[in-house]
């Protein structure tokens, strides 16, 4: 069992009740800094996922929605789990992730069943296809070569004097060079990142890993300088296909950014091309510096970090 | 009142409790045909949007999630509405549109505040700008001039015999001639639309306006010459700005259509050019006819339309 499956485990209490441990390991910064060490929203997911496919009829999460109204503490927390549809092509349930009787994240998942990666190579068709299914898939992003990627490594408050160590630990991200400008002061002006992510067990991806890896990377409004904490608000995602074996190949980019909001839209395509999941987000631009973007930013004001929250 | 504020109207009962009927003038086809009369996805969220907001602590409908569970009939409904967080920058309920003790609508809003028009031409700023806050808004999509536009119409179905119409005949949807090929039998090979959306009664848009026109457009896999009905699973949309008033301009995409799946990015762009609402859904790609596809739509399969549901 891999560090990431057992953080986000669940064990049956009931029926539609599940308990879990929200865990240090997939804390954003460790206890003991002057941040609380809030639980990775990605890690959050996955928990109730667990819960909620542990009793589907139907094997894969093809459309979840996900409303974060506040910070999961490093403590226990159940997953309550109410099923509002049976059908045949698809069944709906509600689950919320609740500590001390407050509501941490509230979902709602459509559960289906999406192509593997085994009827793409059966058919001989393109990738995806099944017979008598239409199939297209738009060009993929501009992804580099996974060797000219720079290595996002771990930030301050991944690692506690006493060893523990949080999210960063676990996960690798390597950074397309392009969108990594905002680590020396100089932002790209564009509100982007693409690169590759994978935990560092090496586990292959599931649909537990593709919850994590879209929104594994830095939030997109770094590109434009805004390089402080951004709070997912709303994350909706849909599984297209089961990922295959390899590093995950992640591309994020935002289309406005107005009112302390901003929207960030991530896909993910496996090692061999495939896209096997999308994801939608709303967030907070965060209240910590802003710093002047270049590159032919011409729609970008920078008047100060107050926002309207 | 509109024809629309009227079809979709509620009246509470109770804490949390709203009634509402389900509008005959917002069918997709009205009775008496061999297709039931369905109404349609915008008008059903409309309705439990108005529950929300009736007792919203803050103005906007940032993000909405939707899983369409049942077809809506033209009956009485109820929605249920609870309230999981009331914060400062944002407020979550879950609600739900209920027939006879199903849920047709199951829905998460989380409300906050978005620019109004008039904070854009006060500071004179980029649109959307307000003073202390990062404002950015990638280039818009093509619009052709609303002149060079044809008129979708209405289809079968849309007026009975007694003169009943239903949603076509309220709508007036626009679309750009490059998005039409599938009315002639010869779809262009590439899943999108465009165009431009208003009610026949020249309503002015408002976020029950903007919740119906993010889906107003034909299905993208139209043009793919997947023409049938093609249902809604789940729909996530935000609302980024106050719309002013005149037509809205719409732009809509897919990019992957695979397992009898597609997805369907939709952006809102108001009269006076800014980015108001984008929407994301998760649909089922119909069971009717499939035609050819032709400019070159080298990925696509077209094997038939039986699919794995």
């Amino acid at each position: 069992m891999t560090i990431f499956d057992e953080a986000t485990a669940v064990t049956r209490r009931a029926e539609g009740r599940y308990e879990a441990m929200l865990d240090a390991r997939f804390a954003m910064v460790v206890p003991g800094g002057a941040t609380p060490p809030a639980i990775n929203g990605g890690a959050l997911l996955a928990t109730v996922m667990r819960a909620v496919l542990a009793e589907s009829p139907l094997p894969h999460p093809v459309a979840t929605s996900a409303h974060f109204l506040r910070v999961g503490a490093i403590a226990p927390a159940e997953v309550h789990v109410t099923w509002l549809k049976h059908g045949r092509t698809a069944a709906t349930a509600r689950a919320a992730l609740v500590q001390d009787g407050n509501v941490i994240l509230d979902t709602t998942m459509t559960v289906g069943a999406v192509p593997g990666p085994a009827e793409a190579a059966d058919v001989g068709l393109p990738v995806g296809a099944a017979p008598g299914t239409l199939t297209w898939t738009g060009p993929p992003p501009g992804f580099p070569a996974i060797v000219n990627c720079v290595d996002l490594g771990q930030w301050r408050g991944t690692t506690a004097d006493d060893g523990t160590s949080g999210y960063a630990a676990q996960v690798e991200v390597l950074l397309d060079p392009t969108t990594t400008g905002w680590r020396r002061g100089e932002p790209s002006g564009q509100p982007e990142m693409r690169g590759y992510f994978q935990l560092r067990d090496k586990q292959d991806p599931d649909p537990y890993v593709l919850a994590l890896a879209l929104d594994g990377l830095p939030p997109v409004v770094f590109g434009l300088g805004a390089t402080s904490w951004a709070p997912t608000v709303e994350l909706t995602w849909h599984m297209r296909a089961v990922p295959g074996p390899g590093p995950l190949a992640v591309a994020a980019r935002a289309r406005h950014v107005s009112g302390g909001w901003f929207d960030e839209e991530a896909e993910v395509w496996d090692a061999s091309g495939r896209l096997v999941a999308q994801s939608t987000q709303i967030a907070r631009v965060g209240r910590g510096a802003l710093r002047s973007a270049g590159n032919g930013a011409t729609q970008v004001s920078l008047l100060g970090p107050t926002g309207r929250s």
